[in-house]
């Protein structure tokens, strides 16, 4: 197997789980980070702040420099959050020494945009020196069971079949299995649908609703998730796979997802916590204003969640709307 | 509205709740069961053997006399186990007096064949007096959900179209909304499959795997769904819909699910009980020996199943089987 030196971008839950397994299929992984007690945790193989004391992770080389991170890296494995991204991208494009295939695994939009992060992410590459490509890696994985090596397949995803087999090759092994996924726009339009419909989900079971409801929910979004999927080029077939159907599972009927969460808690705090990094939030947000406002597509449940949340419309009387819509075929 | 007298044949937990929905809706509603003691109970809206006490229902007309229930009944709704569906369907095709509607709640493979129930009900009611049509009522709907009055969306199946609609409006209310859905072989593709991945996935919990696991297995469990789908000639755009994925959600992730349960257990007991109703079991018996054998499909997580149910192989040997494949694409 050839050794490659892989610099992670990031030391929080996913960052470390992806440089746990990569370490574990015998590449140099180096872990890059801003938060000092992190990265020293990091080097004895703990990380207290996402994971709980009996984690095993290997004994990580970690550092605080990015240069140094970077150094010689051909790949690199971003894993911060879609709000720092931009800034991130710019430093280590500007310092990379040596031609370096990038990882990307966060998801949604790219901050104020309309286009996705793996997207993004592609836009800043354009002519810059050292990049050879970029490939998302999507899929229902919660970060806290990979590190308990608990059997988790993903997604690599790039319309790149060279690097995204590179990438399958790089990650596979005995509990961690990746497919190929050349469908970036279908992939990313269930990255951020799931978070969505996390929301939603997590409002039906603070409201005291139960999986009839739920599942209910979660088809019925599916196909709004469907129809934005058709509306920016994406494939049908992909959202039935580990970065659509599989991660909206995982996400909307799973405490572990902040959104869930979030949605979950809404009707006790009514507030909205701009701290905590609830992508699906903006997402309604971009989707409501750039799709729904301008009558481009009807979809009712992404409409009533930016009711609910942003113009505090009261939920039963949203949900009586939802149900007097006029009888229909799927 | 029309007021309809509809027969509702079998007093079990999805019977009541679907008589509950049709007596609220202002039908005129009649049980019939075999179960002295649950028909007396209907009397008095109750139904303790499945649903709580505090479980407010009408109180029904009831009767342990077929040939009563079916008087000018101008629809009959069969929720009895699949295993006696031929018998007393042949003994309500005997006893109609008046031109019905069959409404069908009953899913899985009609016995000992590779037809559906719908297909099976079809086929026997071939040139019978009285059958106007069957329409099948399929979708993530726990009957002890519906009695709350939960909010709950079913699909109604049929390729009559003017049928589907009827049952439609028979069923829809604040709680229960009911979509036409006329592909009755992608609906039934849903209805079968859900009960076999079920198992697979309660085995998993039985393991101790999360959902990250879970959420793999139901997607690549999907599929091979979409596979067979394709063969029996379902459309894929089902398999999306309620009785597709929305059933799927609700069986394969939820301990109320017979099937679920099983496979959690089956590592404690290791021995097949033929009493309860387990429809996956038999789903998979009859999809291994009629499509995997006979090397029709390539249906990795079934086969597996098979072996592990039917011929004791190792769960762990299995799994990795499963993880060893050749790396692909989704």
């Amino acid at each position: 197997m050839v050794k490659n030196k892989i610099a992670v971008i990031g030391s929080g839950a996913m960052g470390t789980a992806c440089a746990m397994i990569l370490a574990e299929n015998k590449h140099d992984v180096i872990i890059y980070g801003i938060d000092k007690e992190e990265i020293n945790q990091l080097k004895v193989g703990k990380n207290t702040k996402y994971f709980d004391e009996e984690t095993y992770l290997p004994h990580f080389n970690t550092t605080l420099n990015l240069i140094e991170a970077l150094d010689n890296a051909n790949y690199v494995l971003l894993a911060v959050p879609t709000k720092f991204m931009p800034n991130v991208y710019k430093d280590v494009i500007a310092n990379l020494n040596t031609d370096a295939i990038i990882i990307n695994v966060s998801k949604g939009f790219w901050p104020n945009t309309t286009f996705s992060m793996h997207e993004g992410l592609a836009k800043y590459s354009e002519q810059k020196k050292h990049i050879k490509g970029i490939v998302s890696l999507i899929g229902p994985s919660y970060a806290t069971e990979i590190v308990k090596r608990t059997i988790t397949l993903v997604s690599a995803v790039d319309n790149n079949k060279n690097n995204v087999k590179l990438v399958q090759k790089l990650f596979s092994n005995k509990y961690f299995r990746v497919y190929g996924q050349n469908d970036i726009k279908g992939a990313e339009t269930g990255a951020i649908f799931k978070n969505m419909l996390a929301i939603a989900n997590g409002m039906l079971e603070g409201l005291g609703y139960k999986i009839n409801t739920q599942a209910a929910l979660i088809t019925r979004g599916l196909q709004e998730m469907i129809a934005y999927c058709k509306y920016v080029g994406g494939k049908l077939k992909t959202l039935f796979g580990l970065t659509g159907v599989g991660d909206l599972i995982l996400t909307s009927l799973s405490e572990n997802s902040r959104n869930y969460t979030y949605g979950k808690n809404f009707f006790k705090n009514k507030t909205i916590d701009t701290n905590i990094t609830v992508e699906g939030l903006q997402s309604i947000k971009i989707i409501y204003e750039n799709i729904i406002v301008k009558k481009i597509l009807d979809l009712p449940i992404i409409e009533a969640l930016y009711q609910i949340i942003y113009n505090q419309r009261d939920v039963y009387d949203t949900i009586n709307d939802l149900l007097s819509r006029k009888l229909k075929n799927e």
